[in-house]
Formats: C-alpha cells, sequence, structure tokens
C-alpha cells in the first residue's frame, strides 16, 4: 500500500477537487428549462419576497451551510492561508452531505482580521442556513463565533464544538466503563486553544440535577506554561476567561503537578507529553485521552501498560478514535431540522449523551461508535432538534 | 397543462430548491475516508501552500465560481431582496452545470452597498475560479464589475454581456440572411440598463480591420426621456458615459425619432413600445429585436407584417429567442480552461462570432441555435479559451 498521503495527492490531482453541484430536478426539455429558470421560477421568488420563512422551503437556504475558513489553523499544518485550506473544505463538505445530507459549500476568506471575518460571515449569511466555522486559530476563533450567535442561523466553530461534544460523550462511556459518576471526575486537559477551551466549557454541564447543570468535581486546565492560574501574568483574555470555571482551587505548577491523583487526562497539545510515571501518579484506573495528532501525548499501549482503564485517541488505527465526525453532522441536521437559530450548549450536551447512548453496552475498547457505524448522526438529529425544540417553545431560543 | 408558474412553484416545494453537492470520490470506507480528509488530505494542502496555482488542479478552484447578487434587480422583479433571489442564483448555477460543467454555487448578499459588494467578493474569491454576477441593479453593477477586473479570476456580469453577446451573434447572423454588413448598419436601441449599456459598448467593435476593431456605422441609444444627447440634462454618470462611443452627431428627439431610416432596433425596455408604423419608418427590411420580457416592445408577427425582414426576442415561444443561456456558460467554461484573468472584449466578440457560427446556414427564423441543442457551449468554450491564450501570449492579458 502507497502512503496515504500520496495516494491522496494522487486522488486530489485526479479528479481535480472532490465536489460538484448536481441537480435535484431534470433539465433536458425546454419545460424542464421553464420551470427550474425563467419564467416558472419568478413565482417562487414572488412567494420569498412576500414571506422571507419560504425560503426554507422553496430553495436551498433549509438544507445548506458554508464551510468557512481563514486558513489559519489548518489541522496540524498551522497558518497556510485560505487557498492551501480548501482541500480540508472541500472534504468537511463530503462528511456533511455523506453523513447528514446536508449540502455544504467552502467558502475560503482572505481576511484573516477578526472584524472582516464577522462581517463577511453576516454579509454572505443570506443563501445558507448554517455556517460552519473551520479551521480559524485562537483566540479570534472565540470571538468570531461568539459575535456571530446573533446571526439568525446556527454558527457553529466545529473545532472548538465538534471535538468536545465527542469528548464528552466519550468520558460518559468512560465513566459508565470504570463505574464513576461524571460529577465526581478531577479532569486535567493540557492544550488551552480551541478545542482545549470549548471542553472546559462543556464540562461546566455534564448532566441535569433537579433545577441546575452538575459539572464535573473540578477542571484543571494546562498550557506549555504550567497549570492556568490567577498567579500566571503571562495569559491572554481567553486563558483569563477560563480561569472563571476551572481551578478554582488556584492551584499552580507544572502539568505533572496538575495530574497527580486526577481521575481523567486530556490532550488536545503535541505528542509524547506524557510519561508512564505520570500515568501512575494518577488516580487508580485513569481515563486517558491524548488527542495530539499524528503523534498523541502518550501513546495507548503505554498508557495502558502503566494502568490506565479506559484510552482514546484522535487517531483512527487505535480503539476509541475522538473524531468530530461522529458530531457535526447530526448537530448540524438537528439544527437545520427544528431551524433553530443557533447551537446551544443544551443542545451540544443532548448530542453527546445522544452518541454515547449509541453504544448500548461500553467496554474499555469501545466507548465510542465507528464513523462507519451507520445510524449514529441520525440519533445525533434527533436528540439536537428535540433539544432545540423544547428550547424554543420555552422561549430560551427564539425561531428563525 | 397547469400554469408554469405554479408548476414551478410546486416543483421547488417539493424538492426544497434545486441544487445539491455530490462527491466525485467514493466515501464508504475508513480508506476512502482517511484519502478524502484526514490525514491524506494534508498533503494536497501542503502542495498547494508551496505554490498556490496548484489549486486549479488539485482542488475546485479550477471548475467552480460563484454566483453573486444583491437582489436587486431579480428577473422583471426588481428589488427582491438576496434571499427571495435565491432560486433565480439556484436555476443559473443548474444552467452552468448542464451546459458547461461548471460547478457554481449561489452568493446572495446582503447588502446593496457598491464598496461592500467589492469588497465581499474580494474576501470569498480564494475557493473561487470565477464570479458571475447576476441581477444586480445599473448603474451600480458597471462599476462593480470594472473595480473587480483586478482580481486575478474573470468577474462577469452576465446581465450585461451574456445578453450582448447573444445579440451579437443574432445580429450577426440577421445580417447575413439581409446581405449587409455589420458595418454598414445603423442601430437604435432602446434602454439604458445594463443590458444596452452593454450592447453598445460591444458594438464598438463586431469586426477586426488590419490594425483595429470595426464598429457598426452608428448607434443610438434611447431611454424614457428620449435620444441620449449631449444636451439632456438629466443622464447620470453611465449614461454619460455612453455618449463617448454613440450617437455621434448628436441627434436629439424621441425614439420614433431615432429609428426612422435605422437598419436594426434593439429593445431592452418594456413591451409594446413600438408600432407599425414605426417600423415602416425604419430602413426597408429591417432587423429588430424587441427582447423586453414577457411582453416585447413590438409582438413578432406584428413587425414581420409591417415589414421586418428579421426578428428576435426574449421569449422561447417564438423563433430566435435571444438567451443568455446561448452564452454564458462556454464563456466561463473558456475562461477558466485558459485560467484567464478576465473576460476581454476581445472574448467576448470570439464568443458571439462562435455562437453565430454554430448555424451553417441562417434564416430568418433561424439566426440562434436552440439552448437544447448539442454542442453550442463547447464551440463558444473553444472560440473563448482561444482567444483568452492568444492574448495571454501577447502579454495583453497576464495569466494568473
Amino acid at each position: 500500500m502507497t502512503d496515504v498521503y500520496e495516494r491522496s495527492l494522487a486522488l486530489h490531482a485526479k479528479h481535480h477537487g472532490k465536489l460538484e453541484i448536481a441537480s435535484k430536478l431534470p433539465l433536458e426539455t425546454q419545460d424542464d428549462l421553464a420551470l427550474a429558470y425563467s419564467p416558472g421560477v419568478s413565482r417562487p421568488c414572488e412567494v420569498i419576497a412576500e414571506d422571507a420563512s419560504r425560503a426554507r422551503d422553496l430553495t436551498i437556504k433549509g438544507n445548506s451551510i458554508a464551510v468557512v475558513t481563514d486558513g489559519s489553523a489548518v489541522l496540524g499544518l498551522g497558518n497556510i492561508g485560505p487557498v492551501a485550506a480548501l482541500p480540508v473544505m472541500e472534504g468537511k463538505a463530503l462528511l456533511f452531505k455523506r453523513y447528514a445530507g446536508i449540502d455544504a459549500w467552502p467558502i475560503c476568506l482572505d481576511s484573516q482580521d477578526t472584524d472582516v471575518i464577522v462581517e463577511t460571515v453576516r454579509l454572505i449569511a443570506p443563501g445558507f442556513g448554517g455556517v460552519n466555522l473551520e479551521d480559524i486559530a485562537a483566540p479570534r476563533c472565540f470571538e468570531i463565533e461568539e459575535r456571530l450567535q446573533d446571526l439568525g442561523i446556527p454558527v457553529f466553530h466545529d473545532d472548538q464544538h465538534g471535538t468536545a461534544i465527542v469528548l464528552l460523550a466519550a468520558l460518559i462511556n468512560a465513566a459508565r466503563v470504570t463505574e464513576r459518576k461524571l460529577e465526581d471526575l478531577s479532569v486535567v486537559i493540557m492544550g488551552a486553544g480551541a478545542a482545549g477551551t470549548a471542553i472546559a466549557k462543556l464540562l461546566r454541564c455534564v448532566g441535569y440535577g433537579e433545577h441546575e447543570c452538575v459539572p464535573v468535581r473540578e477542571v484543571i486546565v494546562c498550557d506549555r506554561g504550567g497549570i492556568l492560574s490567577r498567579d500566571r501574568k503571562d495569559l491572554n483574555d481567553a486563558k483569563r476567561d477560563l480561569l472563571g470555571y476551572t481551578n478554582r482551587n488556584n492551584r499552580t505548577g507544572s502539568l505533572r503537578d496538575a495530574i497527580a491523583g486526577a481521575e481523567v487526562f486530556i490532550g488536545v497539545s503535541v505528542g509524547n507529553l506524557l510519561t508512564q510515571d505520570d500515568v501512575r501518579s494518577m488516580a487508580p484506573h485513569p481515563i486517558l485521552f491524548p488527542m495530539a495528532n499524528p503523534t498523541p501525548e502518550i501513546m495507548p499501549d503505554e498508557a495502558l501498560a502503566a494502568g490506565a482503564a479506559v484510552v482514546g485517541t484522535g487517531r483512527s488505527d487505535f480503539p476509541n478514535q475522538i473524531n468530530n465526525v461522529l458530531a457535526f453532522p447530526g448537530i448540524f441536521r438537528g439544527a437545520l431540522d427544528a431551524a433553530a437559530p443557533r447551537i446551544s450548549a443544551h443542545m451540544m450536551i443532548h448530542a453527546a449523551y445522544a452518541l454515547a447512548g449509541s453504544i448500548p453496552e461500553p467496554t474499555a475498547d469501545k466507548v465510542l461508535p465507528l464513523p462507519t457505524e451507520v445510524g449514529t448522526a441520525e440519533a445525533v438529529a434527533r436528540a439536537v432538534s428535540d433539544a432545540a425544540r423544547r428550547e424554543m417553545e420555552r422561549g430560551d431560543m427564539t425561531s428563525q
């Protein structure tokens, strides 16, 4: 077998990209053309001009999303720019279609300025039912996503929440496998970028008590400088915000200090950071998700040999791959089906539980379904659209 | 047969729009996904990051265009806004695919400000190989198109040039049918909007002398206020620009005054403006293209009864339909094939001659092919890409 990278390059060169458009209608006869285009098409235009909500019914708007990038944080390649990001955006669009029947089109922006990106997304929004932000660097990605939440259509940064939702699903099942309760877990996250921040945010609410969300017991976030604490003077705004809901006891020190005694390690940083001794310093039978790509923070076999009970990585060649594709197609499908104006934390948590629930009997080697397993996106979509409709009925979220 | 408008509405409601995306690659197995997406996809990204020109080869860029509108001049419906324009934009995208294999996606902009539209098109350009401006009102459309000619990819306002090119093709064959030379024709254009202006511009060069373009003998443009002349004080900038190359003798008066003695009438205005007496006042055996939709400036049977030799309209239920679809797919196909940085007047004229040449023996009832005839777009594309390559070789136009 030739190298996957060179085979991929050859495939891209052969087909000149991966996406194409197709017609849902016949376009053979003069009559076909009169219905799909002039003069017949003026009638749906008139109807939408009178009632804009009819666009969901009469056009692609209800089923199409823009996959928007500025090319600033593409895979592990970094800031390679909008044109070089296009193969990833095309691939993402294909996954939307393959897993959720959604028609997505790449929009590669020639700017890495937050204000410009926000404004451009607003300007192109009328033709789309949602916006998937992709491969935009932290901390810019946080502000862009937040400022676009009033757009009236879901705007979702997959590198943040997609990863966080799949991770939470894996954690839900890992807790079941190790017979723990989520609210008892002490969690250390290594990496305070897009994914690490979103995971920390999501872990504030991993279940519902009688009146409010229940968080995990403790979350400590680390970056290259060690534990994020109020004593650190080198933190940007986004990292300072994290201290509002992590590290309540203001612990200081290194990653090593942080994980001693913790039940869960989540890595979204770089490879080979963790030793077997580090794993041994954790609580007995710990749960580890070293997700750095392509090399995890610690290899699964090493972690397991040092006593880990459950290990998941970002790689498809080990068990328990934390793969965004398990979440984003179903999440957008559910949001579009409900015509939800945004994707709330509530919808994300229900997505995670639906994803976890798609494995009836999780084991240490199987806390998540494979991307190719049938029915996952549908289950996530149902949970998300139900959650959205409940929120809209309660008036927590206004419909479009 | 139910009404075409209601049938079209029902068809749009049934399919929820007309476009969808499809994959050029299989996406079934884990290996398929590894090649189309992560991890394999990082290789084409790296290659493009090193050499941006490889995007044409490795992505959809080389075969995809944005169909951009602000919804300000949609069909005969006027300023119905970007969302209500979507059915037309989808239809246009389908025609690009059907006739030229081009993958087009609608971009409906939430602004009708010239500066904002220009800037937004620049920002979304990296992922596209060309931009088709559509249904943007005059005179704004002129400035938007002109300011985007340095973008490095073709930017083409079809309502201007598409119509002008098909009209010129029809005129070339109508001149053959009536045994006239183009350079001897006196032409009156009624309507000084997007199409009328583009037609007037194109008629400055209808053939090539030894060293320069040969124009038609005379062009007079009229609007509701009569002949555009230097005596008119009510002209906007775009109409004043027209006086730089029309109405050389500064004639004044009404449309009626203008067409007396003219060989050719071109209407891009409103229905029922012309009488049979008007036709009788023209040169013997005149050529008329009353293209107002849905009702022409004069009905073909009336014009023919009053002595017209050739009549063409915008309607498919009469002979000689001046239909943009005869031009824009082949023009973009040719421009994309040549990787041309813009669509020059030279390329447009060659497109018109190729289109005219697709009818070997034109008659009064057949100066243009039907949209459904095979091979038209291919012939136009070849002529356009050849013309573009010659210009690029001569250094008149820099390749991308």
